[in-house]
């Protein structure tokens, strides 16, 4: 199993001001080319935070993604510090800086714009058809833009190039039954197929308590027999299935 | 300053499965108390991973909260195991027990749903007026639900004994210029108001690029001041400022 550990870097996370895209759109894309998202955090734009998350997180992981920090400006600190956390020199980037220069213009490719090219000695770009100033790729580390639309492009540039594996297939069945009455049943059930990963998520729809109960698994086959074996069990129970599109 | 840490505990999140609203809302609310949301993370339902982060968590920070995996079915982990992180025995609390005899009725309390009652001894309920199960906290730990209309119902319950300071202010200049044009000059404003935090975050709105300044100060005359400073600064560079809604 290929794994990989999200890191979203910023402030305006941790203060409430933005939302969170990212996580979310990253942890479906990472299954379609068959990498486990195992871990996320949300750290301020601070060098020894930076720095301690990234050391830790890019031992434990096949694949580390980073994103924001990247940017033009003072608070834009995420490509120095990852430099200082391999003890490999910051320098300007040759092939990031003609890029920048191509779009913005030689005359107006200020130090501020310039410092987008800079980056840890042998990162390999991750090119940027939105905005141009390029991402990175060092070791096991890809350093992306924060603002989603970049990110995602970005990603989508890289993603050929995981090691991954098969992606997981999901089997999910929603019912209008809470939890406490199905969690026996459903535990036994688990317990029958051990390799099979099932999660029980409680929803509210058109005013109505129910639970979803999610099958993951990467074989198709397996899925589809614990899918009927938990219909089964619901209806036995006298439970109402729900195909209406998930929530 | 008063810091916390989210624990953000759920497969279901790092499947892409459902997307965390639990992070921004908490991160706002705990501002309002004079809380500093400094880190969260996300990680799966695995006994060693709920151990390893929750006791490296609160020994960093003031107060831990975490979110998810209190329910009644075999994938509900979470109790048992900050039982195990901290060294304690998980155990039925009595008063937990009675309000859940008291929500289902004696007759329905099932071993599942009683299972929401177990919990490392030495735990304090979280009262949950929605769903009745409770949350707990112990020590500097705030064990929550993952459902955010329950989550929020927990944290409105305790929120008023959280030892926190003055709330952080923020003051936003929304501007149609792009980050390139104004980082040296906010570099600048930075420096010379070390104390407060600029952040600079770039948007699109009705088409068009712009940029976010945001200052966050807890002092809200020097926030002023800064908004005056960073407005001077943008209209001296012939700039246009955004007067509506944030994004």
């Amino acid at each position: 199993m290929t794994t990989a550990c999200l890191i979203i870097i910023g402030n305006e996370i941790l203060s409430g001001r933005t939302k969170d895209v990212n996580l979310n759109w990253l942890a479906v894309e990472l299954n379609k080319v068959g990498v486990k998202l195992c871990e996320a955090r949300v750290i301020a734009d601070i060098p020894q935070a930076i720095i301690a998350t990234l050391n830790e997180c890019r031992k434990n992981y096949d694949y580390v993604f980073t994103t924001g920090g990247i940017g033009p400006t003072h608070d834009d600190i995420t490509s120095e510090n990852i430099a200082a956390a391999l003890g490999v020199a910051y320098e300007k980037n040759p092939a990031a800086e003609a890029i920048l220069a191509k779009h913005y213009g030689e005359e107006n490719l200020n130090a501020a714009r310039l410092k987008m090219s800079y980056m840890p000695v042998g990162a390999e770009l991750i090119l940027n058809p939105v905005s141009a100033a390029p991402g990175f790729r060092i070791e096991n580390i890809y350093v992306m833009a924060g603002v989603p639309r970049i990110m995602q492009a970005m990603f989508d540039n890289i993603k050929h190039t995981l090691q991954g594996g098969e992606p997981v297939l999901s089997k999910t069945v929603s019912i209008f039954m809470t939890e406490g009455i199905i969690a026996e049943g459903l535990t036994k059930i688990q317990n029958d197929f051990p390799h099979v990963e099932i999660g029980s998520y409680p929803f509210v729809r058109n005013n109505r308590l129910g639970t979803s109960l999610v099958a993951r698994n990467k074989d198709a086959t397996e899925l589809e027999k614990v899918g009927t074996v938990i219909q089964e069990f619901i209806l036995g129970l006298g439970g109402e299935i729900d195909n209406t599109e998930e929530q």
